[in-house]
């Protein structure tokens, strides 16, 4: 009787789960950001005007030296192009709802820990693009993502947690699910051809992605 | 009496206070996965199709080494369970606080305190989960943690500082308190048990932080 | 129709675009400063009252070692100073919006990963301030940022995004394009100097960063 | 004429400086900690019941290496205080404020550079905390976190910044700059007794702040 009260009040602030999201996004995609090495040139070298003898031998290391980050800055860039996908579909969701209760909370939480380790999944990813493995388990914190806000939207409408917005909610709600599946589906198809080369498939996630963050354009995927 | 003037207002805003908090187990939560450390197998290889000759070989050895940091992640879901455990508990309390003074908001700052050492204690049981040092130190954090939110709850009760919903709130009160009680005198059961196998104390925490999660589940406990 | 239906919702909410701006903006400025490591001194000695023999000598060498972490110190205050105008500069920027949409948070998302990658771009900078390479780096990430806000402010009028606050809105934008503008001419200018020293230029950036922040007191640089 | 109206509009969101103060100081916080780093024994050892043979060498092993953290703690513990010290009395301030400008912005910045530089001297207390050239470092960032938030508060009187409260404001005004000067002075003398000894110092500053945190205890500086 008295412990349900509590649980009647527990964790049905939202405002404070949105901020709390906030901060781990925010931190997650800074961290991604952070393993990202200053690389050590020898010798050091510069310092004269750039027609001084030797002048180009330092630049030309250097810049080399930041070529060969690039295929990692790519990974990143699909860690925070992921991030800024699953934090505009939570916002989304979060927008729509009248309240919390603990249950939608850890669901939330859940989905949090999940965006906590993605540093973690994506420096693997950029580490071992070539493995399998590596992949998979990019691929298994995507479909995390994706079913724990699909979990949380299906408990919140489950729940009565939904503002009643009119009509549109109900419509908002299955455009909302059919999102999610079809993206999810995507992906997993991207993860399949990994068989031949995980190459194609981080491209294809990357093209995915992008498509998702400057859509609507491909017009075929914007029907779901 | 001017000094007075200063202390009736200092730290007397709940917004903020909820803010830096948010930020903190924000902050503490990402961390304490910056620990888990991508693995280094060699040679990495890859690149082939999955059917090239070699080509499972590089792939196992990056599954093993991940399997190997298996126990580690455990460890670490137990220190997310725990600061979002708190998290709720700390916010469901400020939801019911009218304001905040300079007195409760140093309580709240020595919980902050307590939550930001919460990644290395974290790492230390990660690290020595065989030896009773570490899970005493553990413990010792989560009881620090329970002591505080329970310090919190008298202090604004007795300042005056707990919005008066009616007659439910003396009801809300005791139950919380009852809440941290029961909790903390679980806690130490399972460490007391850390004599004969710490693997058993540890065990039994991640099942009370789970059930306190997924609750109400287990009826017995749920009167608490 | 449904998707259409999404995305008119998605990503509307400006405060939470704030928040985790104000999230990002702070990690990074912190990890800006995380860069900077205690030096380690031979021996380290101390510990007898400043009279004693051989006091001095310890203190010296501690303070030899922080003086060599001038140069670097420079270019972190150079760091901070940069996120603090585009903090400022952003924030501005959405005091005025009415919400948010879709691309507008998308150009948003843009401009924070740029921001999430300066603390590499400016410890780039400080380990090789003599190189032509570190400085275009460091260049490219400040055209980047007013790019960006360019570009969300043109968004934001083309879309009707800003809140009409009278006749001043026309002049408030076309002032705040011209400001970009001219910032971003002068850092231009500052670059090609780098020609000659690269000591020059970021010398000149400081200037410039630290005009902007204390202006207008320069009157000339003042009128854009 | 243009660009004024741009000054004007610049850097008055008194929440959006709220929120970046608090993830700056929530980062730093958590920072401070991330330093002390998980000892590593030899060997490991563990795993039996307490009763087995050589059972209490390793957590004997442990509990030694934890000992030696000790003074390291206490000197974070200083960095958590003075961070938390600061942190109310900065949105002390911000809570009479009734909107902010520009240069109030900019003076909020500086002060947030140098909390954000807190780890870093903290650290380096810690490392040489029987050095005079540590503690003055130290001191210096005391010294400009409360000249900074005089600044402010002088800089909002005479801008006309401050909400009006009635009769009550000027002395609460006073009562904050006296509070800060007192403070000020009371640092300045434990760092002249570092002339002696360092630890003496330390010891008495974390003195005065657990008396600004736990105050008002001691009568006769409360006075002030």
């Amino acid at each position: 009787m008295l412990s349900n009260t509590y649980h009647r009040f527990a964790g049905s602030n939202l405002e404070r789960l949105a901020a709390l999201s906030d901060g781990i996004f925010a931190v997650a995609m800074t961290l991604l950001v952070l393993d990202l090495h200053v690389p050590s040139i020898e010798p050091p070298g510069g310092a004269g005007p750039l027609w001084a003898a030797g002048a180009w031998h330092a630049e030309h290391a250097l810049w080399s030296a930041l070529v060969g980050l690039a295929p990692r800055v790519l990974v990143y860039l699909l860690g925070f192009l992921t991030l800024g996908i699953f934090w505009i579909g939570q916002q989304t969701q979060l927008n729509h709802f009248e309240r919390s209760d603990r249950r939608l909370t850890w669901i939330h939480l859940a989905f949090l820990l999940v965006v906590a380790v993605m540093p973690f999944s994506t420096s693997l990813l950029a580490e071992y693009t070539a493995l399998r493995v590596a992949l998979l388990v990019y691929w298994l914190h995507l479909l995390m993502l994706g079913a724990l806000l699909l979990a949380s939207l299906r408990y919140a409408a489950r729940a009565g947690l939904i503002r009643d917005d009119g009509p549109a909610t109900a419509g908002m709600r299955a455009a909302a699910e059919r999102r999610i599946v079809v993206a999810q589906a995507l992906y997993a198809l991207a993860v399949v051809l990994g068989a031949v080369s995980t190459y194609l498939s981080v491209g294809l996630i990357i093209a995915l992605q992008l498509n998702s963050a400057l859509a609507p354009r491909i017009r075929p995927l914007d029907r779901y």
